[in-house]
């Protein structure tokens, strides 16, 4: 009777999906890796994402296909959609989550703000893009980059030797992208969800910091913006949606120059790290909205509940830390604080969980979500900008 | 690694209590009547709750035993204390809610304000209760009601004969619960939770109305309150927390009276339904607040989110109303409400889901809710105060 979702990946998005799945009654069903990931009470299957059968068989058994990461092939994700399976998002949007070079070329096109680049596959070319900019640029292998891996400031080609040999090469799609090393004031996330039959939802842009390369902090909204800013951010966002046909929630990772112009950094789409706030802090989440986008129900508002909320990640830490001692102090401290568990097992700097504190006064929140993320053993909180 | 939380009873409460779980990275095993229940998600084992080898089997893998409903025999709970199990709440306050006689002698007992009632065996002494009370009472059996089954206003002992006889009064504890019929200006609900070292913490009083005996909508906080009857609710939930030794979650029915007196009607030591507007309406939810509260977990911030929050159930509909096109035009009416589906088959009049809605002006939040509650089908709306 009720709607059936197949998500493919059994990471946190995935099971932060299981809540709002009860929620709205739509049946959800997780195609996982292994046994035991993150979202293992919603899994359904085990198995390998990249075997097309396998893959073809958990998607007949629901009403639409979507996903926990972007790493499914394109060839699997066109034999869905050729067997007649709605797949959101499309392979034809997803392309550009995948592979950073062929969104690149379709930013260029689309005539959207994005720092310089080139595709590079040697070191020759490197270089000629490296004396063409001060010496210095962001090397990044197209495909399968996350957290930070995968991206590396180089002044030399010899920075990435390693990743210019023919075979390291061939895993990320033939060439690397060069970018232009950008002087950013700080980093903002415009996240859009958009259905099917086009109706598009925009939450408010916010502001996100990075230790090592991984989310550490999110604002929402990101305070002190130029309304040109928040402008061009929610054009950029609209525009990339609807003009890449993407279906279900997608983030917009954005740099603030120091000179005020926006200009976009990478894309995802699915539920992202910089939306986690919205889970306490907006009146529809982002997983909410990504359920009701890819099944083509009407969108839920994105107004924000409280003047502010701010989200910080729990990395790292014990096992302890979850749930003996520590886990009392935080919720003791900090009443307020709304903690959310990934399930998984620890190691340095790993992301395991998130706080988010919503309210009133900026500073207040944000000083109680990192004293909470603090308790709960992130290792990064003294890290973060004053 | 993780808390283990053991659930007796499979019903929407104890749905409403797995995504809170996933949040906290708490694991909920559910003992359920039947499979594909409402919160079969969560389920691990079907079985029959009043059999005590099955619920200590079931006991012996968690560390904390809880309730979706108030049905489990005594016998059953204190051999599960006798073995060392937590069960919480334990069996000494559990039989408050689960006997309105042993609930109305113990409240006498405390000096709380309660209607005049008696235990009545017969139909003398009911009509001896009747002729000292205008003629006018509310009959109730003390034991297995619930939403408006087993109460009857009562004009005559002929009124309850089928209750009277021998087989039926064995089934619900040798007497009938006769009470004075309460001339009351609405009815109201005092949630609070608290934990086994102590910590209590109250939600704001709500107002609650009724629809042939079954709960339809819920404003939070309770409008146009007196400081008085605020302080008295207040005094009584906690009251009642401590003296009967409560953990977990208690919500006591009130009526407040046309003399602004407030009386004790029924409690329930459990999520209920009258507290279901904090899923959406308050910084920490009943559902939330309840598991911190039985795993001893410090509790959440009680603080309501908005000015107001409106609940109202979905009372019946038609099947195609949860999924089908009435949904559609439900959030699309409506991107400010929160849906909470069962996952329940439907008959007339029964609950399968509820809306909230919350906001800073009260009559718009609550036709929202109503709207809402409508398009989907809910049958009793229009019956509901204006």
């Amino acid at each position: 009777m009720s709607d059936v979702v197949g998500v493919i990946g059994a990471g946190q998005l995935a099971r932060m999906l299981t809540p709002v799945a009860i929620n709205l009654g739509i049946e959800l069903r997780v195609f996982a890796e292994n046994a035991g990931a993150s979202a293992s009470l919603a899994t359904t299957v085990v198995g390998d994402y990249t075997d097309a059968q396998q893959v073809l068989d958990f998607a007949r058994g629901v009403d639409v296909v979507t996903f926990d990461h972007e790493h499914v092939p394109q060839s699997v994700l066109t034999l869905l959609e050729a067997e007649g399976i709605a797949v959101r998002p499309g392979s034809a949007a997803l392309r550009f989550a995948q592979d950073k070079l062929e969104m690149r070329a379709r930013v260029a096109e689309l005539g959207l703000p994005q720092p310089q680049w080139v595709a590079a596959a040697d070191a020759a070319a490197v270089e000629t893009f490296l004396a063409a900019h001060d010496g210095r640029a962001v090397a990044k292998t197209p495909r399968g980059g996350y957290d930070g891996h995968g991206v590396r400031v180089i002044t030399s080609a010899a920075d990435v030797a390693d990743w210019l040999t023919d075979e390291a090469l061939a895993h990320v799609g033939g060439a690397l992208l060069i970018e232009e090393a950008i002087e950013f004031r700080r980093e903002l996330s415009q996240q859009v969800a958009r259905r099917p039959s086009g109706e598009i939802a925009a939450w408010p842009l916010v502001a996100s910091e990075q230790v090592d390369g991984v989310c550490a902090e999110v604002v929402a909204p990101a305070p002190d913006t130029a309304d040109a800013v928040r402008d061009e951010a929610l054009h950029i966002g609209v525009t990339l949606a609807e003009r890449l046909d993407v279906t279900g929630a997608l983030a917009v990772e954005l740099f603030e120059t120091t000179d005020g112009r926006v200009l976009i950094n990478e894309l995802a789409m699915r539920p992202h790290n910089s939306g986690h706030w919205s889970q306490d802090g907006a009146v529809t989440s982002q997983f909410e909205q990504h359920l009701r986008a890819v099944l083509d129900l009407p969108l839920g508002s994105t107004q924000p509940r409280d003047a502010v909320t701010v989200m910080v990640n729990v990395l790292g830490g014990t096992p302890e830390s979850a749930h003996g001692q520590a886990l009392r102090e935080a919720l003791a401290a900090h009443p307020e604080a709304k903690v959310h568990w990934y399930g998984k097992s620890y190691r340095p700097g790993r992301k395991v969980g998130h706080v988010n504190v919503s309210g009133a006064h900026p500073d207040e929140v944000r000083d109680a979500a990192r004293e909470t993320a603090a308790l709960l053993g992130s290792e990064v909180v003294d890290r973060l900008a004053r």
